[in-house]
């Protein structure tokens, strides 16, 4: 029996998995990262998490054919290197060899949403299709770009950077220098900030109501559930949040086209509650609107689309599939 | 001896070139579109317009190894048909067919940028490179985006259309429907458009004397001339027409991170007039700030961008350029 092993190198926890030769997550676990730490000694402790989870599965390490690594940032998957972590700190922090010194097993990188993209390309939602593109809403916004079963990436693997792409010339200030960027409207942090201003400025709101005494506990869901629930400002704004996602996205779309795009991230979890209204709005601002539409999908893989994809990448790069699925 | 037809199936003319066997353009010729006719006679112009060419150069038309087919519009290339040309009005224009009723030779059609993207792949500022992205600023904005050697044009050949980008949320009202699109801001339309304006407003200003008896002969170029003679409004309105340049180009090198960046179309004659602030600019405004930049270049093909690249169609589509180049 062959697996592979998928490490999601997060800024919170490095979360590792194994995956079985039929594409199967048979196991999972975490430890926090260590920020406070320097490369050296998070591949260190990746590696001994890596090593806990085979131990307790009672498989060898000389069974598992691949690991794969995703995280964010500008990734060299050729040389396996992590040219660029601005949220762990990393400049080419070269993570084949910082692991090839514990575990003698092929390493290989990806950024953490090509991961999500491969994952869903060979087991999820876009499995089948010619070309595909993830959004996925974090943090940030993080993009992957599937053609001809290859990742595109740029030449410098600095690409598919959809979250500073501007939308609003004179907008609000982004963290890149620029002003107006799409992930300033669309992400992760705008939903919270905004929940939280929307809480505390109407304190006795449906919204102020369920956040009142757990501020600390609002997700990227929280308004939307306010929303649901009747709370007139948390309609307008999530009506204003999808007319941004939409922007943004009609521009991607007019640019790349592809066959599919998949909406990964916490708020895939609101699916046709998102992707009806942003369909709708897809169709009446796309350029060439008498063409088919690609179509919009949620991801499939949840929270595991990481390490799945990053388990894959052995596979997928060696075009070896058979080996895995 | 093997020849290829490229012709540029323009708005206002007809142009067609014979390349020979070392991709060297032999003659040119162009009659006008006539637009009051219906697609099969115009295409019957064009086949007009090949047999002269090629008798008057004493070319048998079974030495014609392709002919090939640039025009504006969604392009599907797989079954030679122009699925939507909204300047000539067609739809579902099978070009292949009405073109083998006259010449029985290969036919291929692709979209005008994408055909001067392939010659300046195949011949051009693009030679060797693995990724490369043309931007053609003509009436509007034309893209094409070769990748490993293959044009990309999404699922269902609506993509490239940089044009309807939005970068400014609330900006000027654009054909599309919506609002802010770059086009607006960045395309030989807005640059006439504006000269005319900034001449009609200001008569007696460097600009409003060089087109006082000839408002008809304004060009793409006409403001960048007057700024380089010292008109103050010109050189403002060019400045901020590099930054809106900029700030689109910037989005879409932050997403695909070519290897190459071309500019064609009119202004590409300007060179480092537009380059090197644009490429200052991009330096400042891109997300990977410690990346290697793209290489910036200007189109070297000229106006036979088009034309040249619809010859080399059938060669690329075939992969058996060294038939002819």
């Amino acid at each position: 029996m062959k697996y592979s092993i998928g490490v999601e190198l997060g800024v919170k926890n490095i979360v590792a998995g194994i995956l079985d030769k039929n594409g199967k997550l048979i196991r999972r676990d975490a430890v926090p990262t260590n920020k406070n730490k320097d490369f050296k000694e998070i591949i260190k402790d990746l590696c001994s998490l890596i090593k806990k989870i085979t131990a307790d599965e009672d498989i060898e390490l000389r069974s598992v054919k691949y690991i794969g690594v995703g995280c964010p940032g500008v990734t060299d998957n050729k040389h396996g290197v992590i040219l660029k972590n601005y949220s762990l700190n990393f400049t080419n922090a070269n993570v084949r060899d910082e692991i090839q010194k514990y575990l003698k097993i092929p390493v290989f990188i990806e950024n953490d949403a090509n991961c999500v993209a491969i994952a869903e390309y060979l087991l999820g939602a876009a499995y089948g299709t010619e070309s595909s593109l993830i959004i996925k809403v974090g943090v940030g916004i993080g993009g992957g770009i599937i053609i001809d079963g290859s990742i595109y990436n740029g030449f410098n693997f600095g690409g598919t950077e959809f979250g500073h792409m501007v939308i609003d010339y004179k907008g609000r200030s982004c963290s890149c220098g620029r002003k107006g960027c799409w992930e300033q409207y669309v992400s992760g942090s705008a939903l919270i900030d905004q929940t939280r201003q929307l809480a505390s400025e109407n304190p006795d709101s449906i919204l102020g109501n369920m956040v009142k005494n757990n501020v600390a506990q609002i997700t990227e869901l929280t308004i939307f559930e306010a929303a649901k629930a009747g709370d007139e400002k948390a309609k307008k704004y999530c009506s204003e949040f999808i007319d941004y996602f939409a922007e943004g996205l009609t521009n991607i779309v007019n640019i790349l086209m592809p066959e599919v795009v998949i909406i990964a991230g916490p708020i895939s979890k609101l699916g046709n509650t998102i992707v009806k209204p942003l369909v709708e709005l897809l169709k009446e601002r796309i350029y060439s609107k008498e063409l088919n539409l690609p179509e919009f999908k949620m991801a499939e893989m949840g929270n595991a689309g990481i390490i799945v994809g990053a388990a894959m990448l052995g596979a997928f790069k060696d075009e070896r599939l058979d080996d895995l699925v």
